[in-house]
C-alpha cells in the first residue's frame, strides 16, 4: 500500500497528470483526496492518494516520473509504503499515560510503528518498557541540556535501524535548537493546553486560576519556537468549577493520550501535510 | 462552479479517465474526493469533484462523455451547477426551532436554497412565513392522509418553479408510500432521537423512560419504511437524570434544528451518495 | 419559586443552620447544591437552594435570619423569586444571530426573561426588533465613547422598569469603565474565540493563522479588562485545513449563540456565583 | 470521607434533620447533592452528603440514627467510608482494552479500588494480570454455563477478601440469573453500543450496516434482561463512511474503555443512586 503526497502551486491538469501517470503503472486508486487553497492569493494544491500495484517494479518508474512533474509544478511530493513500519524513539519522562497507549495501541495493531527504543531522563518507566521488551535508555540530565541531547544523539547512532521521528510522550525537557537541527526529521509533542492557551509550564494550573470551563490537549510538531509548531490534532474535556488542580490535571491526561496517539496515527499513514506552519490532514 | 458525483463499480482507471477528460475540457479541479469500500467483496468506487470551467460550452461537451464513461464503467453521475440555488419546499406542524433555523441560515447566506413555500397541516406559523415573505399553504389533515397528501401534490403543480426536494422540519405527520413515489424526489426528515433508537412515536419520552445518558436527532432521507431511510447527519446531546421530559424536548431541539440544516448544507452541495440504504458524504 | 445562593468562609454547620431555617419557615426543598473549595488553603462554601413556600409571607421572615447568619458567618447571600422575569437590555450590531436565538428561545418559552429594549450602533437590525415587537433604539457612535455610553444610559432611565443585566449579543463596541461602573449590574458578553486563546478583534482571522483544529466561543461577565471577565460557558467545534476564515467564521456562529443562550439561562436562573475572578455554577 | 446517599419519597425537612444530625455530631460536610423528582405524580428525593469526622466514634451513632430516620422517612440509605478501597473482580474474555485501562488508572491513582482477582473464560490475558501482580483465574466454559458460573462462585469463596461488586470488561458471555441472584451485589458491564441502539450481540456491525454515523458504548448494570439494566454512562464517537466494521471497532474501543472506567469510578465513589430501573448521578 502506497502514500502518495503531493503539493505544489495550484494550476490546472495536476490530478489528471498524476492519476493518468499511475493508471499508466497500472496502480490501483484506493483513496485520494485533493484540496486546494483556492480561497486566497497564492492558491496552493495539496494530495494524498493511495494504491496498490501488482508489480513493485512499477514503484521506481513512478518515483522517476512524479520527480519530473514535481520540478513541472514546482511540487513537493512523498512516495512511501505504509506497510513498512516507520521507527519511532518514544521520549518520556516521569508520566506513563501517554506512554502506556502508545503500547496498548501499537501491541493491539490500532497504531502501526515500530518502537526501538524509550529514552527518559527519569528511571521510574524502565519497568514499563522491560514488560514491552522495548529498550530503555536512561540519559541523565543533571548536567546541563547540551550533554543530555549529545547522548541522545549518540545513542540514536548505536542502533542499527534508523529513527524515522520522534515521540515526545510527556517529555518534560525542552529540546534545543542544536538538537532539532541535529536531528532533522519530525518530532511531534502532545502540549497539556488547548494551545495558544497556555503555553510554556503549568498549563493546568494556568487553567484553573483562569476558570475556563474546557480544557485541552494539543499534538503539534516540534518547531525552535516552544510550543509553537503546527498544529496537528486537538481535543478538549469539560470540566467545573469543581475540580481542583489535581482533578483537572486526571482529565486532561485522558486528552492527551488520546490526542497524541491520534496524532502518532495520523503520521504513520502519511495523511499530514505541512504548510505554512499548518497541517493539511487528509482523514 | 460545477459539482460531480459519479459512482460504480470499483475498477481500475477511473479518476484517470475522469480527471483527463475535465483536463482536456479546461476544467479547473477545485476539489475532488474518491473513496471505494475495497474492503468488500464487491468494491464499490464513489467520487465528488468540484470545478470550474471559464467557457460554460463546455459542460456539454463533459456531460456527453460523461455519459459515455458511464456507461462503460456501469455507473451512476449526476453533475450540477451548484450555484443554482435548488428549490425546497419546507414542511412543518407547530413547532418552529427548526423552521427559524433553515430560514435563518438561509438569509444570512449559510445556506444557499429557494423556499418557494412552506406547506403545514397547522395554521400556527403562518405568521412566520409571513415575516420572511414565503408563501405559506396550509393544507388540513382532518379529511385522510390521501386527500391531504394529493392537495400537496396539487399545489407544487401550480408554481412555476420545481420543486427539488422536500425538507420535513418537524412535519408531524407520516408521508404514505404513495406521496412518496408520486413526487420522485428526495425528502429529508429529521427525526429526534439517535435512530435506531427510538424510532416512531414520542422518542424524548422513550428516552426519559428509558433513563439514557445521550439524546440525539438524526436527519435521513424518507424511505418507504417509517424512520429507516438512509442516515445524513447525527449528532448528540448530553441530559442527567434532573432532565424531565420538558427539559430533555428543550435541550433535543437544540441538536434538531442544527442537525437537520446541516444536512439539507450537504445536500444543497452536492455532497451525499446514497449507496445500500447508507450515505457517502464528502465533506 | 424562590432561588437563595449563599456563600461563605468555610465552616461547619452552615447547611444545618440554612436548612433548618428554611423547613421552620415552611419552605419545601427541590432542589439544593453546596460545593466547598476545601483543598484550599482559605476554604470557602458556596450553596445554591431552590424552594418553594406556601405563604409568601414567609419571605421576608427568612430573608431576616438569613441577613442574621450572613453577618455570623461573613456570607454574601442572595434570595430572588426567579418566577418574576429580569429584564435584559440586549446590545448587538450588525450580526444577527445571537440576537436571534436570543428571541426565539425567548418567544418557544425556553429563556424566561423580558428583553425591554433593544440598543444598537447600527439600525440593520430594527427590522428583528420590529417583528417581535421590542423598542430598538439606535445610537450613533461617530463622535465618541463618552457621548455614545452616556446616551445609552439616558435611554435606561426613560424606561418604567429597571434593567436588571445587560447581554451583549455580538455588541462590537469596548463598553468604557465608566459605563460599566455607572451601570453597576451584570453584563454578559459573547466573545468569538475559545479564551483565553484569541482575545481582541479578529479572533477567527487569528485562529486561522494559527492553524487551530477547534474553535470555541465565550461567555463571561463583563469586567473593566477587556475579555477578561469571568468565564461562565465555553463551547467548541471543530475545524479543519478546508476550512477559510468564513467558514470558521459560519461555524463559530452556531458556537457563539448556542454558548450565549446558555450562559443568559443560567443567570436568569441564578446558577451563577461569581468568587475570585471564576465562577462557581450550580447545574 | 464518609459518603451518606439516602432516597425516600419527597417531603418537607429532610435535608433539616439531617444535616442537623451530622452538625450534631460534629461532621463536617465538604459536598452535598439534593435532587428531587418533584414533576412527577410521586416525588421522589435524592441525596448525597460527603462529610468528614474527627472523631470515629460518630459514625456508630450517626448510623443509628439515621436508621430511625429512615424508618420515619421510609426512606432507603447507605453510609460508606469511601476512603476504603472496595474490592473488584475483573470478568474479561480475550479483549485487553477494558482491562489495561482499569489497571492503568488504579495504578495511576485516578481509579481507588482493589482488584483481588481477574477471571476469565480464556488465559489468553493471564499474563497482562500477572505483570500486575494480579491473581487470574481462567474458568473454561466448554461444559454448560452453569458448571462455569458455578466455579465462578466457589472461587469467590476461596478469597479471604469480600468481591463487593464486578466488573464486565468485555467478557463475552451472558451471566444467568442463577448466577446474578446469588453473587447479589452489583455488577456493572460495558455494552459496545449506544443502548438502547443495538443490544446483543455484533453491535458494530449491526452500525456499519445500519449506516450510523456515530456510535456509542453503554456501560450499566446487570440486570436479569439482557442489556437492559440501569444504565450509569455513555458516550459517543463519530464514524463516517469511509469507516469499515474492524474500523468502527478500533474507534469504538476508545469510547469503550473510557466509559466503563468513568462508570466505575462513580460506582467507587458512591455517586450512584439506582430508582425506577434509572440511575442519579451525583457529580
Amino acid at each position: 500500500m502506497i502514500v502518495l503526497t503531493f503539493s505544489c502551486p495550484d494550476r490546472k491538469g495536476i490530478v489528471a497528470s498524476v492519476s493518468r501517470l499511475l493508471f499508466e503503472n497500472n496502480a490501483n486508486i484506493i483513496e485520494s483526496n485533493q484540496y486546494s487553497t483556492n480561497s486566497s492569493t497564492n492558491p496552493h494544491f495539496f494530495m494524498r492518494i493511495v494504491f496498490e500495484m501488482e508489480n513493485p517494479a512499477g514503484f521506481q518508474s513512478i518515483n522517476q516520473r512524479l520527480a519530473d512533474f514535481a520540478f513541472i509544478f514546482n511540487a513537493g511530493f512523498k512516495m512511501t509504503d505504509i506497510s513498512v513500519k516507520k521507527n519511532a524513539a518514544v521520549f518520556v519522562s516521569k508520566e506513563d499515560h501517554c506512554l502506556y497507549e502508545l503500547l496498548w495501541q501499537k501491541s493491539s495493531g490500532d497504531l502501526s510503528l515500530n518502537i526501538p527504543c524509550i529514552i527518559s531522563n527519569h528511571e521510574i518507566l524502565s519497568t514499563v518498557a522491560k514488560s514491552y521488551d522495548i529498550p530503555f535508555i536512561y540519559i541523565q540530565h543533571h548536567q546541563n541540556s547540551y550533554k543530555h541531547e549529545d547522548a541522545i544523539l549518540k545513542e540514536f547512532q548505536k542502533f542499527n535501524v534508523e529513527i524515522d521521528f520522534i515521540i515526545l510522550a510527556k517529555y518534560m525537557r525542552i529540546l534545543s535548537d542544536n538538537f532539532i537541527n541535529a536531528f532533522g526529521k519530525k518530532i511531534i509533542n502532545i502540549h497539556h493546553s488547548f494551545l495558544p492557551s497556555f503555553p510554556g509550564a503549568k498549563p493546568y494550573l494556568q487553567a484553573y486560576r483562569k476558570g475556563v470551563k474546557i480544557i485541552g490537549a494539543t499534538a503539534h510538531f516540534v518547531s525552535e519556537k516552544l510550543d509553537d509548531g503546527p498544529i496537528i490534532e486537538q481535543d478538549i474535556i469539560r470540566i467545573n468549577h469543581g475540580d481542583d488542580v489535581n482533578e483537572i490535571k486526571r482529565k486532561g491526561k485522558i486528552a492527551e493520550k488520546l490526542v497524541l496517539v491520534k496524532a502518532v496515527k495520523l503520521f504513520t499513514e502519511d495523511r499530514i501535510i505541512e504548510h505554512d506552519n499548518k497541517t493539511i490532514i487528509f482523514e
